[in-house]
């Protein structure tokens, strides 16, 4: 069952420059974690229930950094992430639908979330990830 | 101040189209509604505190439609939308910061709302828009 906006993901050249515009208007970044089975690095937002994503990929063999090379923008709104309960049953009722999946199988994401996306053409080309978490995102 | 994520906007060509994936997810959509401003009809989607909107252009001539023509895809993750409680203080706070906007005024968004668009490249190309409220979208 999804529960609220999880994060959205905002692919970015560069995660400290992107930082200013969110902290003018107030809202808190973390501290930068890397991702590896991702090639990114990842900074979180805290905007009420959910977070910005900012990530910012590391390794050129990146799926993403050839996400952020297709567009002209320095960066990219490029996924929203829904929080549910059970992964992998959610995955398992998407795959019984007949919705393609990127992942059928849960990753591993920031702060060892389980995470999965669905493939890009089951929304008409907007990314839809699936996000477990056994713990709340902390900014301490 | 930044309370919340107001709602995503997911531009489309068909928001009937788009519709199912969301609604698979067991979130609800509400009705459509026509915003003449921007020469669009829209339909919310309720997912926790926030909510995506999905939008569609009904008008050639509406600047949203460019954006929609702009990729290959049928829909585009298009901009996130922050509460505020005060837009017009926190666009006279972000003009005298030198941050630039494409609205230097609220416009009339859906349900009576008052909305305002920071300039795209204000934020690497993320569309940020500002949204305040006297009345919570409703799905009755």
């Amino acid at each position: 069952m999804v529960t609220k906006i999880d994060h959205l993901g905002i692919l970015v050249e560069d995660i400290d420059a992107a930082k200013p515009v969110f902290e003018f208007l107030g809202l808190e970044t973390g501290a930068i974690e890397h991702i590896p089975g991702f090639g990114v690095e990842i900074a979180f937002i805290r905007v009420g229930e959910s977070l910005i994503e900012l990530v910012q990929p590391v390794e050129d063999e990146s799926s993403i950094a050839a996400d952020l090379d297709a567009v002209d923008n320095d960066a990219l709104l490029h996924h929203v992430a829904f929080r549910v309960d059970d992964i992998q049953t959610q995955l398992d009722l998407l795959h019984a639908a007949d919705i393609p999946l990127a992942d059928s199988e849960p990753r591993t994401g920031a702060g060892g979330s389980k995470v999965a996306f669905l493939a890009q053409r089951a929304s008409n080309g907007v990314r839809i990830e699936l996000v477990e978490r056994k713990f709340e995102v902390t900014f301490d």
